[in-house]
């Protein structure tokens, strides 16, 4: 018997019982109705829709005994006012990326993604299996909240530019839309890093306000129209290598529901997680064809010498970042040390086969 | 009020009510009481544990109301008849990978692995946003049986052997357990492929009635102890470079389930399809370390002249195998559409990436 029928029968039943059977009946027929803030435009592709997939898991596994109303940037709260609202509670869930509150703490640019790290598969290692999300909980257990990966983009492309980057040189001076650990290498490369909200890249770029953009990558690019703004389009996207979209979620919340609902919620985020990537994987290729060939964009890949100035400027302003606090330094050991053991295996596994796939 | 509460306070008015309601409360107590019988030795790490986890987050997500016990080979069916005892009904659900049924269904190989073929990331994307699930999901049908990924190795290990692979005569005569399509290719190199399931691997190349074997990766390949009966270990796993392990799932069975249960059932595969990636991803550094420095195993590369021929035949059966049916033609169009657009975006973002994090 489906549990709906169930709950009907019991309900036709508790009305005989008199009051207490039917106050314990619509307290269980009913419901946890969360609000879900996001830092993207409503029902943008791939990061806006994977918000409305987690309503929608969420859903389901619980039989509708759950449900998550989703809001775009701007409908509650902005864009960047989503940490804030899930903290106090003003919604219950959020989803965004952890660099977008480097203001509060620069540490949680490491659980979104680190210029020269980690890649997405090698991120869910870490968080899964390595040690990663659990302190990532204890970082935002501090504000009320509990994280979850909730979509990763892959590697991401380098951005947009008007300009040819031919040198390091090239950088200074320019006035690009880069978020997280990127963004403060931008700055000691002589750029002048900025950090917008998607939904504000392409009028920033067009106006000039901006002189270059990064987003996501073609499937994203593409649906914000980046390509009237700017004509050199440039890989790999060193500066977010995997970067990992977030849920968060309020403690008080979270410890109101019963463990069931707790379970989907936790595992509805790691479905959205695996399947927001595979999006990815599967749509950018068709987007980077139309973008090459309808829109004549100019792909460009940075030269090797612009690549490792700015590795060695990766490396400093990470050590850096590592060494503000304890707690810090307890982070970057954790990620270092996971590191340096991803690329021993990678190099002789995924880039590796990767490497002879292409070349035999 | 958690939902176990509710039950007990139901189940104690219940009581006064009679015997009607008696029943609909011991029905929605209870329970569907599942089976899975599995390919791999009870609690393997990695394959067996995935299984486990697969079952405990059913039971979690489902607040008990659905349970399911896992079975390893040989306790309830050796572990080539997973396929038809869950077909059968004789289980619900089975745990093994598609290329282990090849006797029934070349085509279904394409839903492991493909020589040469998509990573991991690449696979999850053919299969939740390429249509591949599709695919298969039409294939099993005529089985009775519901396919979902749920697990993947990432990229494999090309093997064990006891004389180093210099020239592809070096294969010649070599007796090797190598499933699926890259059993296929050693055969037309010379060699002779066996298929056997993984607790036979190490007795089998101890006692010399095998010459090599593959397994999976560091992690697995170390805790059969095989480098105790082959000192070479050979990279990349070219036949395997992202092989899906799958669930199987009785399509009566599941259509018995209310629609909450299908949707947690389907979607702890998928949760456990990017579990087990990480835990991989995650295990196979340290336990290659231990390979190569406590117990002296000499890694090897494959010689480039040596891929090249393997990926010449992997190509010609990939084509014959795509040629035998309508269906299978349907499933090789669909498969290399995917892969020739994954490798001209691999090329810009995972690999150009995985490049230059190891060139810069």
């Amino acid at each position: 018997m489906q549990r709906r029928d169930f709950i009907k029968k019991v309900g036709a039943a508790s009305v005989a019982l008199g009051t207490g059977l039917a106050m314990t009946n619509v307290q269980a027929r009913a419901d946890f109705k969360w609000k879900m803030v996001t830092t993207w435009p409503k029902n943008f592709p791939g990061l806006g829709t994977a918000a409305n997939n987690l309503a929608r898991l969420i859903g389901e596994m619980s039989g509708g005994r759950m449900q998550v109303k989703v809001y775009g940037a701007k409908e509650l709260v902005p864009a960047f006012g989503v940490f804030d609202a899930v903290s106090r509670g003003t919604a219950e869930m959020g989803h965004g990326s952890a660099y977008y509150w480097k203001g509060k703490m620069e540490v949680g640019q490491f659980f979104s993604t680190v210029p020269f790290g980690l890649t997405a598969q090698e991120m869910n290692a870490w968080m899964y299996h390595g040690g990663g999300l659990q302190l990532w909980t204890e970082l935002y257990d501090n504000f009320g909240l509990i994280p979850a990966p909730a979509g990763n983009t892959g590697v991401q492309m380098g951005g947009w530019f008007n300009k040819e980057i031919n040198s390091v040189a090239d950088l200074e001076g320019l006035k690009m839309r880069i978020p997280g650990l990127g963004g403060e290498v931008l700055k000691r490369a002589g750029g002048t890093p900025v950090n917008l909200p998607g939904g504000e890249l392409f009028t920033s770029l067009k106006s000039g306000a901006i002189d270059a953009t990064e987003w996501v990558g073609p499937y994203n690019d593409l649906a914000f129209g980046l390509y009237r703004a700017a004509k050199y389009y440039y890989y790999p996207g060193f500066h977010e290598p995997g970067t990992i979209l977030e849920a968060m979620i309020n403690k008080e919340a979270f410890n109101a529901l019963p463990k069931d609902l707790q379970s989907i919620v936790m595992n509805a985020c790691k479905v959205v997680n695996q399947d927001l990537l595979a999006e990815y994987t599967a749509r950018n290729p068709a987007a980077l064809h139309e973008l090459l060939t309808k829109h004549k964009v100019q792909l460009r890949a940075y030269p090797d010498d612009v690549l490792k100035k700015l590795r060695k400027i990766s490396n400093e302003v990470v050590a850096e970042l590592a060494d503000k606090d304890d707690f810090s330094r307890k982070v970057y050991q954790s990620y270092k040390q996971f590191y340096d053991n991803a690329l021993l295996w990678s190099d002789i596994s995924e880039r590796a086969y990767l490497d002879a796939r292409a070349r035999v």
